[in-house]
């Protein structure tokens, strides 16, 4: 298993985190990327209930996760991780100029066009969801995030994936979609869906998620 | 200047566009990438108001501006188009690895860390001003949309540009805080006020602003 204490290459996460975005949190991703090269990494696990540390803000100014330190390069900001992990293995994003570029437009589209609507849901959703207007700002937020769902949804027609092979960007929408298990939005998207559990599919994805779900049973502060 | 009519380089943008989002229509990114490194380019101008054909969804999927399209490569999201011209010119994205994952650490976080909360704000300024819960939801969101800002006020404090250089990511983190030029949300933040003042006195900023604005007194349709 990629996971081991004395990896090179270490990604910040936490220990626990609320039931609602168990499963969701970013660090995922990573996770995930280096599963599908086999790269070993070890986790700084945090306690996200606790504020982050003077230290980690160094790290990762916003004090989220992931952050990302591989003895070179120290960065953060997940899309860029997974940029970064891509140019090292064509597995995840290919040396091929125009499939390079494909994959890196919806990278980028899934960080900045859906993803940002996706997550207006999620604040609904969870964070607001004692507000009172938040009931009534969800259907318009609903309606904005299904107009780009449709896009993506129409893109994978006629391919398994957003640039033709698996790539980064890949790791990146499905990561997306997967912030609205709660909902039954995806059931209007057939090619969504299968696209969604194909990836859910692949054994790298199945280790990250169960090493990302593991380490939330750690006791604090581990 | 850059606009040639015959220029290899083609950039979608719109002949007209509302008041209030003038000056901040996304095309204004690559224009100014390509005004730092004087590049000729040409523009494909739309109706903003008359609804995308089906033959730029080809290009657009998202039915947005910018799309971009070189010749080699046909491509989308302004982030990626910036991260596309960063890697052909240093002037951009310099090429010594610490500074450029830096810089692209930082075009990341300016799209996904700061740019959602910035167009949360307009969102409920512009788009939902007459829904009854806009005036409920703005604080939380002013909120949300401060806390992001402190941290780039605080990245800013001992440095002129995000990555040391003037690079692709301070063209996207400036081109986002205009977007709250309609508030005096960034009077709190003397960094980041000093930050884009610096930015937006470039000449080649301002020819790409003047170019962008110029393109909306042509008739609609041209």
């Amino acid at each position: 298993m990629p996971v081991c204490d004395n990896a090179a290459t270490v990604i910040s996460g936490f220990n626990n985190v609320p039931a609602p975005v168990r499963g969701v949190v970013r660090d995922l991703r990573i996770r995930w990327a280096l599963e599908e090269i086999g790269r070993d990494y070890r986790m700084e696990l945090f306690d996200a209930m606790t504020p982050r540390s003077d230290e980690y803000r160094e790290w990762q100014p916003f004090a989220q996760v992931p952050a990302f330190d591989d003895g070179e390069i120290r960065m953060f900001e997940s899309g860029a991780i997974l940029l970064y992990l891509g140019e090292q293995d064509p597995r995840l994003l290919p040396i091929a100029s125009a499939t390079r570029w494909q994959a890196i437009t919806w990278l980028f589209a899934g960080m900045n066009s859906v993803e940002p609507h996706v997550l207006q849901i999620n604040a609904i959703d969870i964070f607001y969801v004692n507000e009172a207007w938040a009931a009534q700002a969800r259907p318009g937020a609903v309606k904005l995030a299904e107009k780009k769902l449709a896009v993506v949804e129409k893109a994978l027609a006629d391919r398994d994936w957003l640039a033709g092979p698996f790539t980064i960007a890949d790791i990146l929408m499905v990561t997306v979609l997967r912030c609205l298990d709660h909902t039954d939005m995806l059931a209007a998207f057939p090619a969504l869906t299968a696209y969604k559990a194909r990836a859910e599919a692949r054994p790298a994805f199945r280790r990250a998620l169960t090493e990302q779900l593991e380490a939330y049973s750690a006791p604090a502060g581990e």
